[in-house]
């Protein structure tokens, strides 16, 4: 990676006390912004107006705000109270993301018994450090689980191996290494050639906009297509496995992931190709069987289908333009479900297991005890 | 339709002499450009450079475009040169559409035995009118088979039928009634209640810029969705049918049309959704089995991925982003193929079909003999 642009999608500043440092996704891949978040107003606010976005960074960037929020409380004259405000006011932000206040929570546990604010500081960095280094920990392990199978394809094929991915479940969606790319980096690195076709990921272009930059700034090959394309490639060859990520799985195996990844699935099982979904154990909703009547699908406002933003060659700006006629009506839902039968294989941090009860129970069995 | 907007998509100027009428796609729906065509210059670079398309239309303009030759011709010196030159300037034009070809044979055709260019260009313009009638007797005839598909729908389930299609094969890529649309019109006419849901259809976004506006000028009701979003609805029962156009068909009932229709056609068939296809039986090529493996995919320009252009409302005027990282290629396939399985029913000028050679033959028994 050339070394102007950080390994990481969240740090601490090197320099400057009670600083995180960021980058503000909203302007990829057009401008690379890196923004200091000073305080916990800034957090909530890089939260909810998705200069982040990704469960495990939506998770880091809240421990971080909640130790902003207790280093502004100590100078504060009802110190509890404002705490208490601002870890609200961090809750609410994007009130769907299990990591959010699954972090707020930690946060909350580990300052039981501290009584001054000095020490809840000290904890309350050590927590957010902590949550950084276990989501970074995770995403690394789903690598090294998903690296055999890229590995297997190349000892069969001895030429770059065609990987198709949709949206973004790269290291800018968690904090280093992504989820579904977690395998293509390890892959990378131990010297295998690749190829990744990038479905562009309409409305937001998550694919095009982030997952390609990314992957250049990795060095490794790739090309942008439109979603349309991947059936046809498919169908031709040119695809030697798919990996997306999820929000949401099931304890059946049902996947929610972003728009989409169901078209995918479908082409990808009536061609045979592999189909895996990586995740962190946290999106296993074990509460849920069937994710097509029991996961909640968000629908997002109609202007992200209705207009699109991009780079204007001509102002050298980020410019906003509409794709549709003025009074057509659109619609957007954010996230499809794939159904269990057309996923090849979950791809954990605890290895790799069919997309079934049985095969999530055999990687997670302490869940057994709790049904 | 409102009386400003045209009801075909070409037409002869009703005062000028020689002068030939077109809207100029390219600016849809941003801008409905009238454009008056008065050379068969003009007209190729009308074709050329897609202020027209769709095969009807192009066949059409071509029709027209040799008239204009004649018209020029019989002023001209080498009246005979002239006219060979300019005949052969129009069918490079776009050399794979099959419908020019036939148009600028039938102007030739029709021109043997007759001497005086003034006969010439009297026969000429009945000609390309006769091409024009033809056209719009063949969708209105695909409208009529399709009707009752819909009229069946709309007496099983009492509410307004969802129809979801595929880029436009709508009135502006034929003359009148398009081939997938002119169901939906027959269908409106009748007074049966419709929703069209209108993929928006990446990366030239024909639905989102063309059907929807047809639509909306027809006044039928329409929602753009991102061509991601076809699968989630079809898995919650928000699609009726799905009606799409077609290139190219194999005599087994393979069908070569705009990219990602096979991916629709997927989840139509994994949600016992009906899927037809509606063409004019010149999109046939009887000398084909194997749609996936004989029928060439254009591929276009990577431009099309990595820029769009759309209507900047700061500016008033259509602009162009880019979308992509500036060093990230992309790849830019026109067309999938979708196998004759996952088709319902071909919907030609004859009636409805099965998607194979006996269902084809059915129809069009004179192609037993050539065989």
């Amino acid at each position: 990676m050339p070394h102007t642009i950080p390994r990481r999608s969240i740090w601490l500043h090197p320099q400057a006390p009670q600083t995180v440092q960021i980058i503000d996704q909203r302007s990829l891949p057009h401008l690379v912004k890196i923004v200091d978040i000073k305080s916990s107003d800034e957090a909530a606010r890089a939260i909810q107006e998705m200069w982040v976005r990704g469960a495990p960074l939506i998770g880091a960037m809240a421990g971080f705000g909640y130790w902003l929020a207790v280093c502004e409380a100590k100078k504060h004259d009802q110190a509890d109270h404002y705490l208490k405000r601002q870890l609200d006011a961090l809750a609410k932000t994007r009130p769907t993301a299990v990591n959010l206040q699954w972090a707020l929570d930690l946060q909350i546990a580990r300052a039981v018994g501290l009584d001054s604010f000095g020490e809840r500081q000290v904890k309350a960095l050590e927590t957010a450090k902590e949550i950084v280094e276990q989501e970074v920990k995770i995403s690394n392990d789903i690598g090294e689980w998903g690296l055999p199978l890229i590995e297997t394809l190349y000892q069969k094929h001895q030429r770059p191996i065609n990987i198709l991915t949709h949206c973004n479940a790269g290291r800018m969606a968690t904090i280093e290494w992504g989820t579904a790319t977690a395998p293509i980096y390890k892959a990378h690195q131990a010297g295998i050639p690749l190829h990744i076709w990038v479905d562009e990921t309409r409305p937001r272009n998550q694919g095009a906009r982030i997952t390609a930059w990314e992957l250049g700034v990795a060095g490794i090959a790739h090309t942008i297509i439109a979603d349309n394309t991947g059936g046809h490639l498919m169908q031709h060859g040119k695809v030697d496995m798919c990996i997306v990520g999820t929000d949401r799985t099931t304890r059946k195996g049902d996947v929610a992931n972003k728009i989409g990844t169901y078209l995918k699935a479908l082409a990808a099982w009536d061609n045979q190709v592999p189909f895996y979904v990586a995740l962190p154990s946290s999106t296993i909703d074990w509460g849920l069987a069937n994710g097509l009547h029991e996961i909640p699908i968000e629908e997002r406002g109609s202007e992200e289908i209705r207009y699109i933003q991009g780079w204007s060659e001509e102002t050298q700006a980020i410019a906003k333009v509409r794709l549709t006629p003025a009074d057509s009506p659109a619609l957007n839902y954010g996230f499809d479900v794939t159904p269990a039968k057309y996923v090849s294989g979950l791809l954990t941090e605890r290895g790799l297991c069919a997309a079934s009860e049985k095969g999530l129970l055999s990687l997670f069995p302490e869940q057994k005890l709790k049904q």
